[in-house]
């Protein structure tokens, strides 16, 4: 076992990773965003998932306006160090259009298909 | 229902666009990489995940070398059209440390902890 140390990622050059999260429990893929090395390290300290919003160029801290948090229960790299996977216990819908999970378009036969609706 | 029209994904300005590959079976996440508008283009069109090599700046038709074939079973794009996620079969490890998953490695309490080990 060795210490982690965040330097070893390798961030992008803005200064980013990004990171998928999956439902922990059921494996639901919900979403992908992007950390910065300070939104990671607040990440592992806080347990929030705390991302960085490329469009408002700002910490992102999930559920922080709509309550639909996201906890890290567990984080893991991949091989080249340029991803993140972070295993998450999601509250509600992990997506802004209110659906649990981002990727709810599939493409079939070349038609997009919606696969589920917005939470009530 | 609507055509999906390609030109829609909103890929980087490097004209990427990041791709989550995902056991279609047991959901187990097992690599990202990228792909442009061209191997996107093959990759529904053939069945056979074909990435772009951002270190060799090459088409990347995976399993073409080492046999280890990733074939799509269903691609879905998210809300902000921005990012892919594969549902695949994989023929073997998927990670080129021979592993199944590239995300064997977790950080529990600051240390670095391998999740599995290179198949035979």
């Amino acid at each position: 076992m060795k210490s982690f140390d965040i330097t070893t990622v390798k961030f992008n050059d803005q200064g980013l990773v990004p990171v998928i999260s999956q439902d922990a429990e059921t494996q639901e893929v919900l979403m992908l965003a992007w950390m910065n090395a300070q939104s990671l390290q607040e990440t592992l300290e806080t347990g929030r998932m705390t991302f960085w919003s490329r469009s408002r160029q700002a910490f992102w801290r999930k559920g922080e306006s709509s309550g639909h948090v996201q906890t890290l229960v567990e984080m893991r790299i991949d091989c080249d160090r340029d991803c993140l996977l972070a295993l998450v216990e999601q509250v509600g819908p992990a997506c802004h259009t209110n659906r649990r999970s981002c990727f709810y378009t599939a493409i079939r036969d070349g038609q997009e298909v919606e696969l589920s609706q917005p939470e009530a």
